[in-house]
């Protein structure tokens, strides 16, 4: 059967843009034999032409011109892996004027500029296809839109974030503190030098962002979604939790009620440790949906790394090729910010429940305190834990988990708590999420 | 947007017929607007046309005559949903005669006559999409066909049946019998009242079959896959097992070596209980790939059901109407039989860990005999669990675990086994699979 032969040019010969070079140049031949496509990789764009990376391109197509590519009208697919959301902007958009199709993997511009530039794509009637800027080698994004089609999807669960993951992994089975275990995360490469986007729950916002507009139809803006990172969790509250019975993740959340009306957020999550995502160690990611129609399914794999997410932009640039892209791209339409801006639930209305824990001086009358603050408040207690014997500064670590609750009768214990000279220091409280597994 | 209106008929009006119909009908506008596709429902096709199902039918679309529906040349689609494989496989030969593409759950079919199907599909310009096949509500064929088009797979471990994976958890996790379990799931709805093809391992295998050829390449053969089903496990065995730390699931394994040699086979498998698929409990089922771009991937969620299945169909049927089935179907080329046939190995030749258990009778001498017999067959014993006192008979349950060895090597010391008087009954013998999780 004659192949059709497809020219990419790759703007960013960084280490994901040397991965997708690699598997281009590589794995041209059995990417033919699979889908009828040959791949030519006709130009890559990067400012440096000179420092050698692992991968041979042929002669003469490394440029630092951009215009070279936009040029080419033998190009039909530019793919962005500049990262960073000023020149990165500017290039998928003169990509999308000059005709191209445009892949990319890079999340932060998605979610800050993304309607803008779904738009720009519509106008020029090209797409953009951005698998890879999600949970890298697992196919979540196609899975949404294509697999799951039939289904109203009503709530995402996701480990979208391998560097705070594995940080937490290793807070929680080597017992070990934040900062060890983030210096780890640095030096087998899994956390940048400056880890603060990932660590702050930035990265995991801008990845629910995507999601959570793709999942609901919605232009979701990252101020929609209320992010807590976690700099401020001790292997202490790890543990106390997980002799409550649950495991400590950071998870993305998007749920959507039946008026529409939808809660987006991303924080530290008590979830129960039989719970699947528990189970997802190390750099790994996981996003566990619920449809009406399929009940829940999960995916699991590498979210990140130069392989894997190269593996998801040659998957993407393939969809294009083909025209998949283009058929589901067309059919994206988001609910405008003008209506799902009074659709984004307020996260002082958010209903959770939550472990909390106060650093209680040794003497009478704590627990009533304790007590009388929380039930003041309407909130009710799920179970507590106090071990005998005291810590330092002649305190004891007092925890309790309570029932559902709003968000703003917990704020307002916690300001009540903090004022008491029973108690020293401020209150730890992290959110439990009972993630609704049907296991028959 | 204008919306292209896509008639589909429909034969089989049984359980998940009945959920594509339910879906089909009640799901029309959101799917359009999702997709631009309209879906209607133009005709169903089943012996039974008075049984009241729940769904309602538009007047008039209900029949028993398939002809009305191959000579309505407005139907672009027909959902085979008739199951078994005499009929079904009529049905589907006449629906590409016919100018159907076709959509079909029919994993028995497909892995007794998919290569006839196929081929009688590329012979009519059309295409088959049986997404519903495996795993139900998992978008496993999409994901193997074209999320990891850049990828060379190397193995997949599935836990591919809901009624085998019910009855095992439960023996697990409430200490019963197989019978009992089985009862437990027949009464839940989790198994048929003849068992047989779930339980012997038939269906998985069924599915393996379909799962191995599209991710191999190859003409897969049900004869090339070694079935072992639950039938002969034994609670004690299940208990053992997990004091030694592992967790029985039946599974479905496929392995590629780097000769393009092919290992197939169904059998009940030992895995480590931290394992992700030693967490998948109940009726899910999973598939864990190994990609050579992207590491490890995992798919979780409803592997059969009315609305899982019929959600898989439903993308089946959008993907075929957007013309992307077609376009991956027409590459779709496997490897013939007359190559495949020697690239499959032989079960004796199958290098495996092992779990074994004797019942010794209470005298001396016995650990020396059981010893001999393995060290005679080149078998070297990697951990070994003998609980103090003794049991009905007189005897005693001795188990060991294996390092890696050869299937034959194993055959040759359960016959030597048994022949020895110091045993009691035949050796219990399960293999223990080692799933090369790769955690960072």
């Amino acid at each position: 059967m004659a192949e059709q032969i497809v020219k990419v040019g790759l703007v960013g010969f960084g280490t994901v843009g040397t991965g997708v070079a690699k598997l281009i140049t590589e794995k041209a031949d059995s990417i033919a034999a699979k889908t009828g496509i040959r791949l030519e990789l006709a130009c890559v764009v990067d400012i440096d032409t000179t420092t050698d990376r692992p991968v041979k391109l042929p002669e003469g197509i490394l440029t630092d011109d951009l215009n070279r590519l936009l040029g080419d009208e033998t190009i039909q697919i530019g793919v962005e892996m500049v990262g960073g959301t000023d020149v990165a902007k500017q290039v998928q958009l003169k990509m999308l004027e000059a005709g191209k199709d445009v892949v990319t993997a890079n999340k932060a511009l998605l979610a800050e500029h993304g309607n803008e530039l779904y738009r720009a794509a519509h106008k020029n009637n090209r797409c953009i296809a951005f698998e890879a800027s999600c949970a890298g080698g697992i196919p979540i994004i196609s899975a949404i839109r294509t697999g799951l089609t039939a289904n109203n999807i009503t709530a995402m669960y996701g480990i979208v974030n391998g560097t705070c993951n594995y940080i937490l992994t290793n807070m929680t089975s080597k017992d070990e503190d934040f900062s060890e275990a983030l210096a780890q995360a640095q030096e087998k490469g899994y956390a940048e030098a400056d880890p603060t986007l990932d660590i702050s729950g930035g990265d995991s916002a801008h990845k629910l962002a995507i999601l959570a507009s793709i999942a609901f139809g919605y232009e979701i803006s990252l101020e929609d979604i209320f992010v807590e990172g976690i700099e401020g969790i001790s292997k202490d509250d790890i543990r106390y939790g997980g002799e409550m019975g649950y495991c400590l993740k950071l998870l993305a959340i998007g749920q959507k009620d039946e008026q529409g009306k939808v809660s987006l957020r991303v924080h530290p999550s008590f979830i129960a440790k039989d719970s699947s995502l528990a189970r997802v160690g190390g750099p790994f990611n996981a996003v566990s949906i619920f449809g009406s129609a399929v009940g829940q399914v999960m995916y699991y794999g590498r979210g990140a790394g130069m392989m894997p997410t190269a593996s998801a932009v040659i998957a993407d640039i393939i969809d294009v090729a083909l025209g998949n892209s283009a058929a589901t791209f067309r059919h994206l339409h988001l609910k405008p910010r003008s209506e799902t801006e009074q659709l984004i639930e307020n996260i002082d209305d958010c209903m959770s429940r939550f472990y909390i824990k106060v650093m209680a001086k040794d003497q009478p009358g704590v627990v009533a305190c304790y007590g009388k603050v929380l039930g003041d408040n309407q909130i009710s207690i799920s179970g507590a834990l106090q071990h005998e014997g005291t810590g330092p500064d002649n305190t004891v670590p007092v925890v309790i988990t309570t029932h559902t609750t709003q968000q703003k009768n917990i704020t307002a214990a916690l300001n009540d708590l903090e004022k008491l000279d029973v108690f020293s220091g401020k209150p730890v409280c992290i959110r439990i999420v009972d993630i609704p597994e049907d296991k028959d």
